[in-house]
């Protein structure tokens, strides 16, 4: 059950002009799911994307970036597969997400460097060509809808419920669109994206911005979020701007720069928050902010150190106030000068230690309330600096154990 | 149920003359068991100790480093709890920390700075003082059995056995005995111990050479093992040499330096690796060594990424050798110029992955035969260099997050 994640509603959700969607079931691991999913876009699109950094990264993370690279500003189609990650699958893992490129390419009459593969699902088996290439030319037989609902179920693995959202603003005479979708559950901690999520605009955004917004947005978005520590060999990012709307952003300071901007962040902010949510059985959403760092990377470091610590995890999914387990997470998060008597934490609105201890007002009985919901707060304050960062992560409980030891059977 | 941790049998525990063992039941946190320990040592002895990098150590480990500096060369005593951690206590809990050692001077007619206080259990709570320096004075009573069992229940918290082992060496005429204690269970990723080991000799050894076999040893055991990531509050590793056996080691050539570092290594490694078998939950024992890495930082990064990983944990519980977790995490250590085709994987000898992806010759059958084992050696090599090093861990199981969900209930 995901923690306070609504189910998409098919309605709520707006196509983009200028992006076609098509879906397919494949039976690439499981059969009679949607499993291939194919985005094609207009001929004026700009795609940018952010790629992981494990060094171990799939097959198709490669492909994309080469294609990203000798297709700059032509990229014609997305494909996506479920069931199979292409990762750890060596110089044949190239050649069939090559192929499948090639596929995808010869049904819309493009070249296969203007599409971009990805895949997710189980590491070290090899993609079923025959399956995935029937699966392909069904997808693009399906082209025409614009359908993110199905879109959103054609990428899930061991998520339990689609994730997809749409935002709409409008400046001036004109509008804007922007509708996304993200899977995740396991294998999150995206030194810079999900595993996968795909968001189109039908706004027009130059190439050098949205670049650099697409780094922007997975800062502030799916770079948060972590539900194992685990960053996968295949996340991926991706941003499309097809620019067959009206509205038209070369650089920030445009007329409706700034609200394009904010509605792109808000679907970001949702998609990777979602994943969260959606975690391997997750039962609590866990903000932690930490403030009054000497700089970015130790305020990054103590709240990561939090966000991954097995017993922090696993008292969050207990509801027990056992928050010295917090304390000892900042305490080896290696931040060797760090003075204790100046750290303060904060459970909700519930000040629970100060000066190295226990605040001398903390009643077990405040923290235990607050541990019982399923939305919490967690504030520390290390008394050094003025930065500050903020990561979602979510609970351990029995079912991401039973969840990751039954997965591949 | 530990993995292959036989119970320690009463009588192949060896006395260690200079050492006197007194214990008894205070209960601090449950009624009726052992949790106060108390070691004597002979007025010759010589104690040496590796303490937690947590910089939201406890209070005594803070008291621990006064008294090893002002007292150095005369530590008299040593005085352990289990049930409450005195961390995250403030300025009380050094006065109480402090006060617990000046009842044990009093008893033993010593000073309060000759004396060593050891706490382990929950975080954030103060000692209960009345009952804890009863049971002070009840184990200074007890003292004069020389009986290691007794201690090692003394100290045990989610342990589900006392772990205690003893080691005799012959040095021509002369012989020399080493005993050990440890616990552990979670929050175990000692950056230098587990939560506590004591180990003890009867052997004279120089002050300089102690305090730098204590670290060689703490490198080559406690260092090397994690349940789950969490460094203590209250990691301590204490050896103390007593001097009133005939054996007296000044240098590293000196006669039977060699073999007595030996045994004290054995002693060191059994009780680090008594540690991960007791793990919470554990259901495996898995050695992880690191081969051809540049130098012994990234060679440590790649362990610690595999061992620290909750997906490649969960897989070892399940027995299923989803083993491009394991790549995964290989590709996540931050190694950032890893070049994956000259990764190779191995099971105990079972060659799993080359050239960026699966062995050849691998067939699933083999690698699930070696992961039904309790035993388990993964062995990695980077292709990078001569560096090596060894990291012994456990798996992620139900019952980890079922001890951790209820700890304190």
């Amino acid at each position: 059950m995901p923690v306070n994640l609504a189910l998409p509603v098919r309605e709520a959700l707006l196509p983009v002009a200028g992006v076609d969607i098509g879906t397919a079931r494949a039976a690439i691991r499981k059969p009679d799911r949607r499993d291939v999913l194919v985005l094609r876009l207009a001929p004026s699109a700009q795609v940018a994307a952010v790629l992981t950094t494990n060094r171990f990264c799939a097959a198709p993370v490669l492909v994309c970036r080469e294609h990203l690279q000798s297709s700059a500003g032509s990229i014609r189609a997305l494909l996506v597969n479920t069931g199979c990650a292409n990762a750890g699958t060596g110089a044949q893992g190239l050649v069939n997400a090559r192929a499948s490129c090639a596929s995808v390419a010869t049904e819309l009459e493009c070249a296969p460097e203007q599409v971009l593969p990805f895949s997710t699902g189980v590491i070290l088996e090899h993609l079923p060509m025959q399956r995935l290439l029937a699966g392909v030319t069904a997808a693009c037989g399906d082209l025409g809808r614009s359908d993110w609902l199905d879109a959103a179920q054609a990428i899930m693995t061991t998520d339990t419920q689609p994730k997809a959202i749409s935002r709409q603003i409008r400046v001036g005479a004109v509008s804007a669109t922007v509708s996304g979708i993200s899977k995740g559950a396991g294998m999150i901690r995206p030194n810079m994206a999900t595993m996968l999520s795909f968001m189109a605009t039908d706004a027009s955004i130059a190439p050098p911005l949205l670049q650099r917004w697409v780094r922007e947005l997975a800062d502030a978005s799916f770079n948060r979020v972590t539900v194992d520590g685990d960053t996968s060999t295949n996340d991926s990012f991706v941003l499309a701007a097809s620019g067959v709307g009206g509205l038209r952003i070369e650089r920030d300071t445009d007329p409706g720069a700034a609200e394009l901007r904010g509605a792109l962040l808000e679907v970001a902010q949702w998609l990777a928050q979602a994943v969260v949510r959606d975690g391997e059985g997750a039962t609590k959403f866990i903000s932690l902010r930490i403030e009054s760092a000497r700089n970015l990377d130790e305020a990054s470091a103590v709240a990561y150190a939090i966000a991954h610590s097995p017993l922090v995890k696993t008292a969050f999914f207990a509801s027990d106030p056992n928050l010295g387990r917090i304390l000892a997470a900042v305490g080896y998060a290696g931040i060797s000068d760090l003075d204790v008597n100046r750290v303060d934490l904060w459970l909700d609105e519930v000040h629970v230690a100060t000066g190295g201890g226990r605040h001398p007002a903390y009643r077990e009985e405040d923290g235990q309330r607050v541990m019982r919901q399923s939305e919490i707060a967690v504030r520390v304050a290390l008394g050094r600096g003025q930065a500050a960062t903020t990561v979602w992560t979510c609970d351990l409980s029995h079912d991401y154990v039973s969840i990751n030891a039954d997965y591949r059977s």
